[in-house]
C-alpha cells in the first residue's frame, strides 16, 4: 500500500501519520519527492483501512500495491481455472451453452425444454425455482417443488442443472444441484457468499446491477476465501440511463475479467437485454468477445405462442442462435 | 392493469390475447380507439405478469392502474405513519437526529460518543456491529460483542439504538435493538426482508446504490406484507459517474417519497458524500427538503485526530451541525 | 399522439382539456374505458408539446403514435441506406474498416499510417485535425494544417478520409473531406447539425456520452430534416459507474438501431474502451453484433514504442485485428 | 505532474521514458521507493498529454500536482468572485432569485411574469428565446423576436435578463443581454465557450447532463482562459437511472464547487426535477446547501390553468416558494 501525501504537508504531520501507522505494526518507508511525499507501507497491511487512510486530511491518494483480490487474481494463478460439471468443462478454452426456462413450471415443461435445448447443443440446463421478484405480490417460483422438477428433468435428459439460491437455509436443499447461481441482487449478500464458500460445488456469480468489476471479483473472493475455488463469473447487464434495453450489457467486462482473473466468464444476453429479438446478436457478440459460455432463456409452450416477444427464445430460435454461436466459436 | 396494443394489430391477435387473459380469470374490456386498441383487465390481476404481457409482440405498453405497492401507498393510508421509538417519534412532523460511530470499537468509545451526541441533540444512537465490507479481508465489525457494547451504551445514556443486520439467523440476537437497519446492499435481499416483516420492531430500510424509488417502496412492501408496518426509508446516495463524492445524494427522493408513501423518510449525508466537509451542508439541505430525520456518523477518539478528514464528524463538528439543522427545522 | 388520463378525472376537466386541444387545431377522440379515459389526438400534432401535456395534473402519460423520428425511421424507409464513399459502401450488408491515428501530427506520420492500414484492409482513413479536449490547455490538434496533411495522405494512399468538425464556420474548410464526423460532445449541438444538413456529404454522427438511442436518432433527424440523408451512426460507449474502461461500450445499440432505423451503424471500440488490449475483442464483438463498420485508432511511430499501452493499436496489432474481424464477417 | 510506475519496471524502461520526457523539455526527478518508482516532471508540462502518459505500459497512474483548472481555482484566488449584474450581486454571500418563463411567448406574457416575479423578490428575469430541443420538429423558441420581447420586459420591469445562446454567430444579437446562459447540451461546445471568453459579460454555465464537476470547471476555464472571468456555475441535475424525476439534482455539487472554486454556484430545481410539486422543496434544499442563487421557472397564463402540473410554478406558487427560500437564507 502506498499513500501519496498532499503537497505542502508539514514534517510534524508526516511524523504523526508515521507514528500512527507504526502502531498498526506496519513498516513505513518515506520517499520525499520534489513535489510530493510518498509513504510505502510494508508488512501486514490488512489492518490498515485504505478508505480511512485516504480520508485523512493530509493524504491525497492511497494506491494498493497488490490487488485486493488474491484467490481470484490471475497474477498468482496464471492458468485459467477450468470447471468440470459432470464432464462438461467451462473455462480454459472450453465453452458451454446453458439454456432453459426462466421459471420451472411443470415437469412436462422443463423436460420438454431440456430435451430440446440439448438437441440444439446446450449441455447445461437452467431453470428458476426460487425467483427474486421486485414485488412480493409477483410469482416467486415453485420453490422446492420446482427444484424437484428441475432435477428430474436434468436426470432424464442427462444434463447438469444450474439454479438460483436466495437463502442460506436452503443450501441443503441444493445438494443435487450441479451449479448454484447467486443472482445479481445477492451479489453483495456477503453472508450467503461465505456459506457458499464452505461447500464443494461450482457457484455461478452474477454481476450486480450497479457493481463494478472489482466488486464482482471481491464477491468471488468472499466465496474463495472460505475454500470453494470454483466460481463462474457472469456478466448480465448493468443499470444505465438507456431504456431501450432492460440493462446495458457490458461486453468489455469479458476481456477485462480475463485479464484480471483466471476464473471463467460467461454472458447472459437474455436478462441483459430483456428482449428476444436482441438475444441472438448479443449471444454472438458475447462469444466473439471471448466468453467461456452463454446462458440463454428458452421456453416451450405452444399454447403461449403469444409470448414470442418476451425475452425467452423459442426452441427453434434457440437452435438457430446456437448454430451461429458455434460458428463464431470456430473462428476464435 | 391496462395494455395498450400496437397500431395495426389484427382482430385475430386481439382475440387470441383476450382468450389467454380470460384463461387467467380476469375480465377483459376492450376500447378500440382511432389509433390504438386498449385492453382493460379487471379482477385479480396478480396472476398476470406485467413484464411478460409487455413483452408480447402485439403489446406496446402495459400500465398498472393501481401502484404495485399497497401497504406503503399513501393513497390507501393518507396519514403519515409516526414511528415511536421509546418515546422518540419519527414522521408526521416529528424529526429525529440519529448519530454515532460507523463501527462500535470499545465500550468506552461507544459510551463517550453516545453521551456526546445526546448532549448535542441526538435522540437515537447508531453504531455498526456487523459491517458489510466489499472485501472479505477488511474489518467486519465486532459482531455480537459490538452489539453488546452498543446496547450497554444505549442503556447507560438512555438512548434507543439502531444497528445493521446482515443475516436472518441473527434476528434473535437483535431482540433488544430498538430499530433494525437493512443496509443498501441488502435492500433486495428479499428473504431477509420477509423475515423482518414477521417481527414487531421498526426497520430502517436504506435505498440500494442503484435502486429506484419504486424498488425501495417494493422492498418496504416485502416487510409490510408480512405484518410489520413500521418501516423508515433512508436516502443514502445512489451510484453515478461523479467521483468527487462517494455517491450522489438524491434529495429529490424526500419529496417524491412523501408524495408516494406515508412512511417516514430520513437522510444519511455521511455515507452518501463520504467526506466530513460535505456532511453539514447536506444535513441542512436534507432537512430543508423535508426529511423526518438525519443520520450522521460521529466518532470520538482524540488519539485519532488524524482522521478528521474522513466522513465522520467530531463531536464538536456534530454539535455545530445539529444546531444548524435545528434552525432549519424551525423555519419549516 | 394519445393521452392517458388519470383515474378519477372529472368530466369538466376532460372538457377543459379537450377545448384547449381543439384550440391547437387538432381533433380529439375520447375513449372512456372502465378504468381510464384515453384521448386520441388527430391532425397536425406538431404544435402540441408532449412534455407539457404529460405535465398536466390530469394526464398520467402521453404516448406518441408515431415515433418522433421520421426521416430516420425504418417504418417509412424499410430498405437499408447504403452510403457510397468514393466506391466504398457502408450499410445494407456492406462493411468497412475505418482506421487511422487519433491526431494528425506530420505529413509523414499520417501517410505511413494510411498506407499501413490500407495494406491491412482498411478502406477509409481517419485522423483528427480539430480535437475537442476537456482542458483548454491540452493540445487542440493541428487545425487547418492537420486537415491539409490528412487530405494529402488520403490522396496519396487513395483512401477517402473522415475527420471531426467542431465549428459551423469551418464547414467550407471541409469541402474535400469525404465524411464529416460530429463528435460525442457535439451530438446535441443542434445549430451545427442543422448546418450539416444543408450540405451534401456523409455525416458520421457519434452517440453522446449520456445520450439515449432515441436522442441519437433525433439528432440524425436534425441533419436529415434539412435535406442531407447520408448519416452514419456510431456507438462509442456511454458513461457509467464502471472505471476499468473509459466508457461502457453498449453493443446492444447495434441491433436496436438496426431495428429502428435504416441508417448504417458503426462501432468505435478504441474510444469506448480507452485501452489497446480491449480493442481487438470489442472490434470482433461489434462485428458479431452486426455493425456496418468498425473504426479503430492506429498510430505508427517507432520512436514512441513506449505508447503501446495507450488506446491506439500498432499497425501490426491492427493487421491481426483486421484479419479476425474479417473472419467474423465471413460467418455472418 | 507525477507518474507512478508499475512495480517491476526495468531500469531500461525507466531510462527510455526519461529520455522521451526530456525531449519534451521537462525536467524529470526520479524517486525510487521500495515498491514503486515515482517520476516527478518539472517545467512546462503543458506539452505532456497526461492521458497518453497514463496509457503507457509501464505507467500505473499519473497524478497532476496542480489541478488542471487554474483561473477558476480557489487555491490561486481564495476570495469569492462577486458578479454584479446592474447592481444585483451574486456570490460572496450575495444571493439572487432568478425567475421567469421557460419560453418567451408574447410581450404581454413576459412582462406580466417579470412584474409578478419582481414583486415576489426575484431580481433577475429569465426567459428562453432560442430553445435547444431534442426534436427538430418541436418549438424552437421565438428567436430574435423573443429576445426583443425579453429585453423590453426587462427594461419595463427594471430587471436584468438572462437567456440562452446556442450559436457563435448570435453573439452580437446578445449585446444588451445582461447574463448569457450556456445550456447543459452545450457545456462542452468548446468553440462557443472560447468566443464567450472574449466578451465582457457574465456567463451562466450549466452543468451537462453527464458531466463531472471537474469537467464543468474545465469548461469554465475555456471561458476564463480567453479573458472573461465572470462565470456563474449552475447545477441542474444529472442523468441517472431514476425516472421519477427528469434528472437527479446533485446538491452535493454546491459545497464541492465552493471548495474547489471561487466562482458563484446557483441551482435550477425546475429543470432538474421536471415537476412543479418538487420545485419548492428543492429550492429550499439548494439554498440550505449554500447556493448563491436559485433559478426557477414561472409562467403566468390564466387560460392555461391546465398546465399547473408542469414544471413551471404559477406566480402565486413562486411567491410562497420565494418567501420560504428567504427564510432559509436568514438562518444561514
Amino acid at each position: 500500500m502506498i499513500a501519496i501525501l498532499k503537497p505542502g504537508v508539514s514534517e510534524t504531520q508526516i511524523e504523526n501519520l508515521k507514528t500512527w501507522l507504526l502502531s498498526k505494526n506496519v513498516d513505513v518507508h518515506i520517499s520525499r519527492g520534489k513535489f510530493q511525499t510518498v509513504m510505502g507501507l510494508v508488512g501486514d497491511t490488512s489492518k490498515i483501512d485504505s478508505d480511512l487512510l485516504e480520508g485523512l486530511d493530509i493524504v491525497e491518494a492511497v494506491r494498493l500495491v497488490s490487488d485486493p483480490f488474491k484467490s481470484a487474481n490471475r497474477k498468482f494463478h496464471p492458468d485459467d481455472t477450468v470447471i468440470d460439471v459432470r464432464g462438461h468443462k467451462i473455462g480454459g478454452g472450453n465453452f458451454q451453452l446453458i439454456a432453459g426456462p426462466c421459471s420451472v413450471e411443470t415437469p412436462e415443461q422443463i423436460l420438454t425444454v431440456a430435451e430440446s435445448v440439448k438437441a440444439s447443443g446446450a449441455n447445461i440446463l437452467r431453470g428458476g425455482a426460487f425467483k427474486p421478484r421486485t414485488s412480493p405480490y409477483d410469482f416467486q417460483g415453485l420453490g422446492e417443488t420446482g427444484l424437484k422438477y428441475l432435477l428430474e428433468a436434468g436426470k432424464a435428459a442427462d444434463l447438469p442443472v444450474v439454479t438460483e439460491i436466495m437463502n442460506i437455509e436452503h443450501i441443503p436443499m441444493f445438494d443435487d444441484v450441479d451449479i448454484i447461481q447467486v443472482g445479481a441482487r445477492n451479489m453483495q449478500n456477503f453472508e450467503l457468499l461465505k456459506e457458499l464458500g464452505k461447500i464443494e460445488k461450482p457457484i455461478l456469480l452474477k454481476r450486480g446491477l450497479a457493481n463494478t468489476l472489482k466488486e464482482l471479483l471481491m464477491s468471488a473472493e468472499y466465496i474463495m476465501s472460505e475454500g470453494n475455488q470454483e466460481v463462474i463469473l457472469c456478466e448480465r447487464g448493468i443499470r444505465t440511463f438507456e431504456t431501450f434495453t432492460r440493462n446495458t450489457l457490458d461486453l468489455s467486462a469479458v476481456p477485462v475479467l480475463h485479464d484480471l482473473t483466471h476464473l471463467p466468464v460467461i454472458v447472459d444476453p437474455s436478462h441483459a437485454t430483456g428482449h428476444a429479438y436482441l438475444v441472438e446478436s448479443m449471444a454472438m457478440a458475447g462469444t466473439a468477445a471471448g466468453a467461456d459460455g452463454i446462458m440463454i432463456e428458452v421456453h416451450n409452450d405452444p399454447s403461449k405462442a403469444l409470448c414470442d416477444g418476451a425475452q425467452s427464445l423459442t426452441p427453434e430460435q434457440f437452435r438457430r442462435t446456437a448454430q451461429k454461436v458455434m460458428k463464431i466459436r470456430e473462428v476464435l
